[in-house]
């Protein structure tokens, strides 16, 4: 087995990055580091991505007889279905997130590197960073996916998503900022576009961050300001299907959660599709045109707070690949996850297009849902430890664990082992399953305190606006 | 009275601007809202910041018949006395920050503006800010104190000071980049580079930030690393004088916490000043040069993070006053904290120079602490009150609460008193005086229980990087 470094001298389109490789023990050893002193010897598994899918699998090779390297491109694991709490001032940054290098410091075999992938070379068995070269025996992608503006990448200045702390944070300074500057003007028509809030898609997280922005203006921020009633704040969530929740939800829990959405002052507006996101000038505030169907003229809407949690599109390190991707950019997976021609390589997670079938009768694909990522992640890296051991692969079986959805305080809706109930009972049971996953033991201890405190009384904690105010 | 809206088509010099002014009633008032009802009747105090001076100021003010207005830039009033420990990734921002509308919503005669001063028109007794004019009838300024470079402002870039959330979190960025640069650093020099701290001035700052860096590189990220030793990090402390904490503690205390630095590994430099900050280049890396007296050349240091804690230079919007300051710019007051010819116009906290003898022998200032900022606001809203009664003002007396520094994990010095002390029990002290003084009570109980959890697993939670990176 030799890598990227080794190979330098003879590869002319590398010879300008600095190599980087975990196994090189010779020059960069450390003593008592038992990777350096295995190097070479043991296969080499690079993962790329630290979310759901890469942690999941990073861990369960922990007794494997490899080398594990993970790299990403930030220092953190997310617990990503808590980030709107995060965009609406519930929670801190630190209390969803986890340095990755902190997850894993004590598993021996594995270790971490902070770097940009930009594409797989699957014939050299490379991984092209940004910081040089990395060669792999066994690769898992877990990459994920991002936003889609579907073909207007211009929306995205306006209409920021919600995928990563820096989204959540910009999301939070705008919302704020958006109040306080309803606070200082006298013109109606302005201040009412400040205190307009239209969120598109109402997957989980457009649903979630309606419900919460929605509570906060009316209940915990209310107190604060003198010459606006934040209660009269204007929630507006737009959907292009017939109904919320429209993915993994069954009907009835759709129709709950618009009952709850609209008991809460939120403005749902089905069977819509967002033709125009307008940034807006001095004189003309930023807006968004609503087309229903049926409408002859769309709906004109101005709303300096625009977010978006509509489309997703996978990460484009699976189209380096070269194999079939579908039209979101999803890596087509064989049954074991690995891709066609190269055994070696599996893509996991939300970057992944797996068939399931959910009964008979249904066909679908895996969803792109946490407990998925981390089934898929897992069953890769069993996959890996089985060729490294000289078996044949297994195909992956998901288990649908059910779904759940919060909308406000003491609201949520849930689906598990064919129960669909909502109310407190599934904001309990939303609670839980949270607080239960969040990985480290700190996390969930604060996490659960301030949850405890922010509910007892009904306040935000993290109010503040940071980064360089616009001018 | 009159505010400056009335005065606006009079005034051409501030007809551009969007007047804003709390006391209209009639144009914005809200149902409930006593300022609004009261416009125009009951003087109007404006208080300029919502640091200790200032929430001291408005808070005093509660029961007085005035209306209060506090201004300031930022919405979140900050405890900073721990702003280091973001720097250092063992708090989130919102542990040591709260909205200040949130502070003041429960007090009817306060309202709150984000705005930002540019500069006082004692003469029309109007405060001028970028979200248009403010009239008032008291004003009570309280915008603090920022980094000084002595002259040296290009040096800002490469050493970040540490006064605002954005600062901390930017050091906290640079310092957790240092260590992933150094992780995959081949080149000897240039890892040495990076794991090297340079901090300036050994003033309270300068030594919690030197021996927090020092403890977490030798204890918490030891293990999340495998090819770097991050106990080796070199820390340096950088001092003019010939002791640390120079300024406000006794001298075997200042001994006491060189030995607690030294012994945890901080190499301090007294005696010697920083000549030259060079931000490095592709070939030279980022480097310090220091002068220690009596030395024939300065010393190079190179180091990636460089952070300065030294020199602070007062709020400009003191000079805008027209009455003499000191070469700090600090505003020269009367016992009273008044300014010459203007009664109504107090200057409080590190924005103001106000003699103080701590006893026969000794003359002084009372020094930038928070304890002095927090009894000057209250002394000037007391003297506001009495003028609003039509009584004589009362000159304003420092009370010394003692002297405080923490060093480490259970490591610090304290003055209080006439009592000196160090070690456990001055931590103990410490940390029950800050967690005390933290103004919100869900700040508090979450803080102390960060505190225990770290302090029984020795975790840092917040090793978050956010923000860009750099290319």
């Amino acid at each position: 087995m030799s890598d990227a470094r080794d190979r330098d001298g003879t590869d002319p389109a590398h010879n300008q990055a600095t190599p980087i490789d975990a196994s090189d023990g010779d020059s960069t050893s450390t003593a008592g580091n038992p990777t350096a002193r295995l190097g070479g010897r043991l296969p080499h598994v690079v993962i790329v991505g630290g979310g759901f899918a890469g942690l999941a699998a990073a861990k369960r090779l922990k007794r494997a007889p490899v080398r594990v390297t993970l790299v990403d491109r930030r220092n953190h694991h997310l617990f990503q279905p808590l980030l709107y709490q995060v965009a609406t001032a519930a929670l801190s940054p630190a209390q969803i997130a986890a340095p990755i290098r902190a997850v894993l410091s004590r598993q021996k075999n594995a270790e971490v590197v902070l770097a940009e992938a930009r594409r797989v070379n699957a014939a050299r068995r490379v991984l092209e960073t940004d910081q040089g070269d990395i060669a792999y025996d066994y690769l898992v992608l877990a990459t994920g996916a991002t936003h889609s503006y579907f073909g207007h990448d211009d929306w995205s200045a306006s209409a920021r998503g919600l995928k990563t702390i820096d989204d959540a944070l910009e999301i939070r300074r705008r919302f704020l900022l958006a109040f306080e500057a309803a606070e200082n003007e006298a013109n109606d028509a302005r201040r009412r576009a400040l205190m307009t809030f239209v969120i598109i898609g109402a997957g989980p997280t457009g649903v979630e961050t309606a419900g919460a922005i929605a509570e906060i203006a009316r209940t915990v921020i209310r107190r604060d300001f003198r010459h606006i009633d934040t209660s009269r704040a204007r929630v507006v969530l737009v959907e292009a299907m017939d109904r919320v929740l429209p993915a993994g939800f069954p009907r009835e829990l759709s129709d709950r959660a618009l009952a709850d959405l609209r008991a809460m002052g939120v403005e749902v507006r089905l069977n819509t599709r967002v033709t125009h996101v307008a940034p807006g000038t001095t004189d003309d505030p930023p807006h968004v045109l609503l087309s229903a169907s049926g409408d002859a003229a769309p709906e004109r809407v101005d709303a300096h707070n625009i977010v978006w949690a509509a489309g997703v599109r996978a990460s484009p390190l699976g189209a380096s690949l070269g194999v079939p991707t579908d039209n979101a950019g999803r890596v087509v997976v064989a049954p074991d996850l690995s891709i066609p021609g190269h055994a070696e390589v599996f893509v996991t997670g939300d970057l992944a297009r797996c068939a399931w079938s959910a009964g008979p009768g249904s066909a679908g694909m895996v969803p792109g849902v946490c407990p998925a990522a981390v089934q898929m992640g897992d069953h890769a890296a069993r996959n890996v430890a089985r060729l490294v051991a000289g078996r044949a692969c297994e195909p992956f079986k998901y288990v649908d664990k059910g779904s759940l959805a919060t909308i406000g305080r003491a609201k949520a809706v849930a689906s598990v082992s064919g129960m669909k109930f909502g109310g407190l009972l599934a904001w309990l049971l939303w609670a839980g399953v949270h607080v239960f996953y969040l990985i480290s033991f700190r996390n969930r201890v604060v996490v659960m305190l301030d949850w405890a405190l922010a509910y007892l009384f009904f306040k935000r904690g993290s109010r503040l606006i940071t980064g360089e105010r616009e001018k």
